[in-house]
């Protein structure tokens, strides 16, 4: 039988756009949710840090899947906010959310989205969402 | 020389995640810049919707190009904020952004984003943002 | 029988803290819900102007009463964020709300803030949130 | 000469907005910053729970204080996101900040609302947001 982290990496992987961009499930903790990006050309922006959308995307998912470790598979984003910080650049972008609330239509969640650059992590963005269990239709 | 709408689309291409995505600038005018993305295959997350990370890169870089448009190209995306109001799916998604309020040294941007389907628009997102001049150093 | 606005007006009433401000419900209408605060002396900040608190509880409330307008008067707001892009003074302090989006469980909002002087009306925030609707237990 | 935390205490007391709350600043230090407001029957809303705007407001004021501590007391609220987790209630309001980032020209701070009830304090609110420096002007 596969454990939560098995079952959720499985879940990433069914994500065509996360396997697009490599992206890890690397912890599916109670406390923390880990996504890892690897850095490659492609997902720049002109200035050659990180773009945007990446970090952006990583902070959502990885808000996603800690919203979805409290409140079950049947989950939908409905928002969430981002504040960049630092240019991310090095090898890897690793993206960590934790729920602060769990109800049982929603959860609260916050993530810090750091740059890996020789071993050394550097806070990029950080972020704040909710995410909402989906209604059974009668 | 090029108009303004060509060197921002100039620019566009010079983001390996935009070329990446496909990313299009269909429009870059004081009431609307747009960025149209066509859904293919590899966006999209495990229910065959967009992924919510494609969504808020559209959203991110609708906001920062309008506020280029008020600010000029020495600028950088503050933060941004993101409601997924239903889940996108079609042939291409449409962010439209356009500025609110700019001062010297921010621009505060709304953002719509759309997916069409068959020729119809449907809302599956909004979003507000800042993006800030950089600061020149001495 | 009291119409919607009136209705509205009431349950606005039976807030105290909108009592202490002096908050007047002038609109409540689909496109367009308004609360306005006279702007006196008690709620301004050290440098004279409106105290941002200000500005956040009457886009709160200009959002929350515009999510009412679609759900219904059992909601809670789930969360909003603002932007203030101008020092508000003058007379009165208007937000205006209206719903960009209302499903059955939520409705997403967005509200801008004005500061009216001498009869001008200046733009001071802008904010979008989400109204949920409350769930019947069983 | 007045200590850090007696010179913010003079700043807070110099917010009408805050008087009128009752505010109190009980912490001043970089890894906390520390906002009271006693919860009167005036800040309550329609349910007998603290008004959204008094948890929005002590969310901004503590977020502000926090920037100020990085940034010093030349500085502007950008913005800020709030989510409301519980409803509030009991004697007393707190709103907790530090600061995630701070550079030269904006602090990006986090803030927690709590409610006091007997003795126990349950979370209310979590939020998120941008302080900025002032620029000189030449």
């Amino acid at each position: 039988m596969p454990t939560a982290l098995e079952s959720a990496q499985h879940v990433l992987q069914t994500q065509p756009f996360s396997v697009l961009l490599a992206a890890q499930l690397t912890a599916f903790r109670a406390d923390c949710v880990e996504i890892r990006v690897p850095i490659t050309a492609q997902i720049k922006q002109q200035f050659g840090f990180v773009h945007g959308g990446v970090i952006s995307y990583a902070a959502d998912n990885a808000l996603t899947f800690a919203g979805g470790y409290a409140l079950g598979p049947s989950i939908v984003t409905s928002e969430f906010k981002i504040n960049y910080v630092r240019p991310a650049k090095g090898e890897t972008l690793i993206a960590r959310a934790h729920v602060v609330y769990a109800g049982q239509s929603q959860a609260v969640c916050r993530c810090d989205v750091f740059a890996v650059a020789d071993g050394n992590e550097t806070l990029c963005a950080v972020a704040q969402g909710t995410i909402a269990a989906m209604r059974k239709t009668a």
